[in-house]
């Protein structure tokens, strides 16, 4: 499942079908990658409209594949009921690709819930731990600020936060070359006592494991370069997320109704865009799945070709690093350390 | 404890040794708020050094009075121990000045644990809440947006969620004009399912009560109009808060660099400077704490004498509205509705 050494292309297995645009923006960011990078594409969908779209560009001698399936699993739908009703659904039958090594990546738009069982399912959960989790740097403003977890499991117990932590340490130091990364617990004060109960609780399983520990942090701290890894709940770390996202939009209204007393349109218009990419990090690169047994990458449901063409790349990024590697080191020296039971 | 009516000028208690720079700044600022409008001041403080500051200014003839007491509660302390073992602390005698009658409102920079617990031991929380919080708008980018819980009690049953919410709505209405004001729940989906188990149970809470509740909001929808009064707990509120507050830093350090291809360093001044207030709300207007029987306006303590000054005029605004007397209101109507019990 991991990639073949650095000879070969690495083999991009993308769920066509996935996000709000599929399979035109995912068929268009395919390329858009395959014709920029060294890689292999292998397109799974609905083969008739992913023909379709295919026939709009010229891809004679180009190393893509077209791998057939049956429908999607929507946003709507719940994951595993989608998942059991629909077994040649897309992201199914891109997981099952990759489990059985014919890909060294999957890529896809979602939905993220389906996205998520598929994986555990098909690929299996890294050993001793309970569930996946999200993470990565989530804005453009604090590009070394790793956020575990950024959406998926809303109630967390201190055991599962510390296995989240694990994960992102072995992220923080693959994909961010950090030698020790700083683990910071997200808190409402520094100080070991400040916090609500979860916190509290999980300062001291913190505490007690390999992993470097630099105690809580505070809403700020994505910004002040006190921790590489800031760990919280799920619940969290979607409302900083999508908070974020709804700020992008209301600062490019607020600079473009400021700037245009000082400059052109067109410049604040570079402004704003460049700024909105900022405060939408993972619309532009997407985000490995954190603790399945191979290299998955989540994108945004809204993204356009370039933002495909970006979960792409960090894609092949995450092979060629060996993330995958990392994160199993990172949580087998967990368990050897005691701080975790294997379950 | 409420205004005379509008004929007599709203008499303001400054804990004028309350925040990073008391008493230097709280006394300007009281004198800035005294000059720009009709009112009295009334500063609390260690004698010396009040008068010392005043002696900078020429008072003669304006409606100031110094009111002593002996020494303050910092942030390091806690703030029980603090208000028992310093009975002449200038936030007590402060709050006590409220409590019988010679001021309208009470004006503090913090510490705010301490200007809470005051609050709380000296006047009271309203009939059948079992904490008081602070709540308002947070961010300029959406003044009509009113957070509560902002972060005041980390871990929230649903009641007492349900309690804050009644609060907000009574702030929204007074303060806003809101007639009906709108009430969500911070959640990571709009779905009734979808949350943590806190929300989930607050929402059939939320659902049996008279308020217009317009079920979850997500992150993105302080900036959406979908709801007035945003209910979270305090830790969301205060990750929130500062989270907002470390952007605009940044944002003005990114846009110091991007602007300065287009527009002079004066024009990015201002308009970074701007932005800057516009994330910082609380700094700049202070905000009523939610929920004892009487006005109390906290303000951030960093807050310089602008910032002081506008915390006043909040107050004075919040006396002029009867604020504490719409707030008792909507908590009076939560009780009769059955969905709350007095506890």
């Amino acid at each position: 499942m991991q990639k073949n050494g650095n000879s070969t292309p690495v083999r991009v297995v993308v769920d066509a079908m996935g996000g709000d645009y599929g399979p035109h923006e995912p068929v268009k960011g395919a390329i858009e990658a395959l014709d920029a990078g060294d890689i292999e594409i292998i397109l799974v969908g609905d083969q008739g409209p992913i023909e379709a779209e295919l026939a709009r560009y010229d891809i004679a001698g180009k190393p893509i594949t077209v791998v057939p399936s049956v429908g999607k699993i929507g946003d709507d739908e719940h994951p595993i009921h989608g998942l059991r009703h629909k077994p040649e659904a897309s992201i199914l039958v891109g997981t099952k690709l990759l489990k059985a090594g014919k890909g060294d990546v999957l890529v896809s738009m979602g939905s993220t819930g389906a996205s998520m069982a598929s994986s555990v399912m098909v690929l299996g959960l890294m050993e001793g731990l309970e569930r996946p989790c999200i993470g990565g740097p989530f804005l453009g403003l604090a590009p070394r600020t790793v956020m575990v977890d950024m959406g998926s499991n809303v109630d967390c117990r201190p055991a599962l936060l510390l296995s989240f932590a694990a994960l992102g340490a072995g992220f923080a130091k693959k994909f961010l070359g950090i030698k020790s990364p700083r683990i910071g617990l997200l808190s409402v004060g520094a100080e070991e006592a400040k916090g609500n109960r979860q916190v509290q609780e999980s300062y001291h399983l913190f505490q007690q494991s390999h992993l470097n520990f630099v105690g809580n942090v505070e809403g700020m701290d994505f910004f002040t370069d006190k921790a590489d890894v800031v760990v919280c709940d799920g619940f969290v770390g979607n409302i900083l997320m999508k908070f974020t996202e709804g700020l992008g939009s209301v600062l490019g209204e607020y600079l473009k109704q400021h700037l245009s007393r000082a400059i052109s349109e067109q410049g604040a218009g570079t402004i704003i865009s460049e700024l909105w990419t900022e405060m939408n990090l993972p619309r532009k690169m997407g985000g490995p799945l954190f603790g399945v047994n191979g290299t998955v990458i989540l994108g945004h449901g809204s993204s356009k070709s370039d933002g495909i063409a970006g979960a792409i790349n960090t894609g092949v990024r995450c092979v060629d690093l060996d993330l995958v590697g990392g994160m199993r080191q990172e949580l087998a020296e967990m368990y050897q350390s005691g701080a975790l039971k294997v379950i």
